[in-house]
């Protein structure tokens, strides 16, 4: 590194974009100049970042001047715009949206699983997983490597703010409403209390709602395939088998899941469990008999991928099960998002 | 049915036997007296079943005189003693513990899956699954009659009357301090503002456990062991795959599972849905594009296992992925125990 680039974060003020704040005041400071981008609602908004007031800019083509590195946390139809934009104006784009992950030329990075496929942008433009994917791929990528995946069963355990800061108010909210109150024994009665779903389709207090995204092609939810595509780019098995069921939980932040992976080799639990402890970015913890295994309450505002319940499977030499956690606004959503940018500031 | 059958319900006090009186008001009155027998601290207390006040006797031998069905809800080392003592006062036992699930002398019965099996009791006593196998079976036994099944790979959401009535009140006790706060956030901080765990290992609002019942061989859970042990034998399949994963949620009653399933033939989402639609005691709620899917809050306090989200897999034509609720105190305790004396009941 010969120059500190210059970095954007784009969506500043959103639930990632505060993230992103505490982690680029806490991670190796790499970049010069860190300007905050947000919506023009928010510009004049004052933020700390490394110890340093800085005041939000509003989103324009201009407030790329002068930046290399523009780390975008908005939604799809907001990157799909403005990514191009940025790329430009100079920028290299890590992208943290559903816009351009499947597209040929994006490539779709976690550092420690797939790092030299940063250098494949030939748009410009990184993509970074979506939160399910990253909660679970850095687990799957050491056992992978271990054992060759052949296919996934998961079922996720996905917290409100999956459904970015609206799910966590919504969620803070209909607690406060059910507490103290005998509703939750009788079919409906948590309706009466609970009008407002915010971003879900559903009460999600005292309640789990088996739905994530948008409805796609034969009942599937955008998110359930999303998991399925995006571990087949990362892990680079075009036809890896994968089943998702996606379930949002009343948790605030951290997703958990629990996952069936099959392998092409007989699994041991023993060595299962030395791979995912010695794995960078994963953090094992498995002792059932002193109740130790990885819950959100534990897991929220860290940064590795938590895993415990290894179990080799009693029907099946070749599969194990585990249960994963991770926080989905830092390992999912913005550590991620900023490990993908420190690998383009080594470039500098 | 010549006579009216008498009845116990030992175990009346307990969550789950405050609803096996609601449903004995609410269902076909096919018994003659019904008499509530439990614990020596709760000897004398009144409760009102069928409309009338009925006192709660202590349990001793003589509380079975003249009894001709008596249904145990009670823990495995009460059963284990007394069951046989009730059978020895001439008593068909309905049992709802794990004592004497997988004794092969002892029938295990689900009524819409195998209700032949009531027959072959010849020690007298017929086994009631545990509420998390309850939860799936029906569905899954109509779709094994359709496709044959060969493997499962099932993630549960169980709800906190699951431990029984001081799960709920832990529950709500924790939901009432975590309301109106800030926590939830930073990793240990729900730790702050709870402490009391009840029968859980780990907080439980705002939170998922991956852990339910106690330790056994390989990481295993007794709550995993059950559902796999207790599938195969209510469905006659010994040799089925099963591998689960059993998860803890912060919904107070309602089981629900995410199940991967594997058959023998090709499968049709279509066709799957129409067995399941006309399954007896199988609801399907599967209208993703209006966000109609089962979730524990519409699905407490009614009797149907609740199926949605029915999909066929996208790598594996012999597979689907669907999503289970069942009360797990009606159909996964005291219905199914309820229908099992029922089927007893209409021998006399």
């Amino acid at each position: 590194m010969s120059k500190k680039p210059s970095l954007a974060v784009v969506g500043a003020t959103g639930a990632v974009g505060t993230v992103m704040l505490d982690i680029l005041s806490k991670r190796k400071d790499v970049y010069g100049e860190i300007r905050l981008i947000a919506s023009a609602r928010s510009a004049g908004k004052k933020l700390t970042c490394r110890g340093q007031e800085l005041t939000v800019v509003a989103l324009t083509p201009e407030a790329f001047e002068g930046i290399d590195i523009a780390m975008f946390d908005v939604p799809d139809e907001v990157s799909k715009e403005w990514a191009p934009i940025a790329v430009g104006k100079g920028c290299v784009v890590v992208d943290n949206s559903g816009a351009f992950r499947m597209d040929k030329d994006v490539p779709l990075v976690v550092p420690e699983v797939n790092p030299d496929q940063v250098k494949n942008r030939s748009k410009g433009i990184i993509s970074n997983p979506n939160c399910t994917t990253l909660s679970m791929i850095v687990a799957m990528g050491a056992l992978h490597k271990q054992y060759g995946l052949k296919e996934l069963v998961v079922a996720s355990y996905q917290a409100a703010s999956g459904a970015g800061q609206s799910g966590i108010d919504t969620l803070r909210d209909q607690i406060s409403k059910v507490a103290n109150t005998s509703v939750g024994d009788t079919a409906g009665d948590i309706h009466k209390v609970i009008s407002d779903h915010g971003p879900f389709p559903a009460p999600l207090a005292l309640n789990v709602i088996p739905w994530a995204g948008s409805l796609k092609e034969d009942g599937y939810s955008s998110e359930e395939l999303k998991v399925r595509n995006e571990s087949r780019k990362i892990l680079g098995l075009a036809n890896l088998k994968v089943s998702v069921t996606c379930v949002r939980v009343p948790v605030l932040t951290t997703h958990s899941l629990a996952v069936h992976a099959i392998f092409e080799k007989e699994v041991s639990r023993q060595v299962a469990q030395d791979v995912l402890k010695n794995a960078a970015g994963v953090e094992l913890v498995d002792d059932p008999e002193n109740h130790k295994f990885p819950t959100p309450a534990d897991v929220v505002g860290t940064d590795p991928t938590w895993v415990g319940r290894v179990r080799k499977s009693l029907d099946d030499a070749n599969a194990l099960d585990l249960f994963v956690c991770g926080d989905n606004l830092r390992k999912g959503a913005a550590l991620n998002t900023a490990q993908i940018a420190e690998l383009v500031a080594a470039e500098f």
